[in-house]
């Protein structure tokens, strides 16, 4: 057994610091600071952690997967920030902080997004060139683009919300699960994962990907308007749901024998209070 | 003697028909018809075709040059989208049709914006791999992001605007050259030139970016407020330093032998209507 919360925080620490030394390059100006401000809002890091646990599961750890780490969490920062602007879902604040429209401006939050998604392509591109990392860079633009987490938000603001629980699925997969995908299955790429290996990856991160929106659905579901598995299922109907993607989750990993921290995770995103 | 004009027109055709391959795999949805006409408006196609004749000077083409030209056209066309939106420069035109949040709306247009850069990703990632494609693929997002286009646009955006002639070259610099810069270095990486050979680009992409800029203040200059060369030296001046810069730009491809096209580009520009 392992102990889950430790190896959380211990991940959370390692994509800190690769995160720091990262931004610690860029030049002083006010772009830079709503990034820096923007990546150091405290978050769960959940990103890095699947891509630190990934290779673990393949017994691999260098340098290239600490840029997978950091490359996942600036995608989903920079996805935030964006999403935070008042011609998108208008959020004054994020994470208990004030959003970076609100703190930086408007002008500064969407150069600020554009800047991070792009440096998420350079600090990749930093990295030591092989076949497989090639590739792996490659699937995460996929999931976080058009066909992935872009296609998602476009569905999201678009006149036609999903009215009934497939298409929420499928609006979800895109959304949240794409971008976990990316941090599982890319990682799972450079460390030369078998066809069966990377599908197992892919599995347990749409299904977790699923269950984390339920849960958050079910956590802020105070909103009658709000799209979410609740207004379809109801709260009830919703846990079981959520058990149900989780126990999609954990048996995809079986192929790797021992995965204790995704069952982990699984449990720990169940229990959470609502 | 090269036909200048049917050459820049045949690169331009040639772009064309690999952005509309490459957009004909998208979805259908109001972003990705958002991303299909900011594309489709007709531009010059002035950085694919540095591209394409960046790869003559080596005598290389392949399928990996077609995606440096469409990922840059595309990466020049998200900054474009971003641009016109009413928190940053707030413009309801962009080549004679509305601009992209004018016709599709804001939340569209950011989405579109990400989408095309995220894009502009994907299609360099699908090329083939090789160390001398990766390295260039590096060079590109350095050159685009917080360290070149999008770190020029944080000046232009900020309070400090430029308040003489070598803050405005820097800000030129970075938000017009870098691009130009990518396409010509970056192609250049990947054919394998000699870090003279690159020197030589750079060179010449740096300066011709500033005759480029230059030449489009002196086209636009009824804005008595616009940060311009015009402002700073008048327009007189400004001729004098565009003739500086070509010849700067020009001098620096001495080291390929014959580089007609860039020669009469150089020309072509500083030839433009004012």
């Amino acid at each position: 057994m392992i102990n889950f919360k430790k190896t959380l925080r211990d991940n959370a620490i390692r994509a800190e610091q690769v995160l720091t030394v990262a931004v610690s390059k860029l030049p002083d100006n006010e772009v830079n600071r709503a990034i820096i401000y923007s990546l150091k809002t405290k978050g769960k890091r959940l990103r890095p952690a699947l891509v630190y646990e990934t290779a673990k599961l393949f017994g691999k750890d260098d340098g290239n997967i600490d840029r997978i780490a950091a490359a996942v969490e600036m995608i989903h920062t920079y996805s935030l920030i964006h999403d935070d602007l008042p011609c998108m879902d208008d959020d004054d604040f994020r994470r208990g902080m004030p959003s970076c429209h609100k703190k930086f401006g408007e002008a500064v939050a969407v150069l600020a997004g554009d800047g991070l998604l792009n440096f998420a392509a350079e600090v990749l591109l930093g990295g030591v060139c092989s076949e497989n990392y090639f590739k792996a860079i490659g699937y995460i633009f996929e999931c976080s683009g058009i066909f992935g987490m872009v296609g998602g938000q476009a569905i999201d603001i678009s006149d036609k919300k999903p009215n009934d629980l497939e298409t929420l699925d499928f609006l979800t997969e895109n959304k949240t699960s794409k971008l976990m995908m990316a941090a599982m299955v890319a990682t799972g790429i450079y460390c030369g994962g078998s066809a069966a290996q990377l599908d197992a990856l892919a599995t347990f991160a749409e299904n977790f990907g699923k269950a984390f929106q339920a849960s958050d659905d079910l956590l802020d579901c105070n909103d009658d308007d709000k799209v979410s598995y609740v207004k379809f299922l109801g709260k009830h109907d919703t846990k079981v749901k959520i058990a149900e993607y989780n126990d999609a989750a954990k048996d995809s990993l079986k192929i790797f024998g021992s995965a204790d921290f995704f069952e982990e995770l699984c449990d720990f995103n169940a229990s959470r209070q609502y």
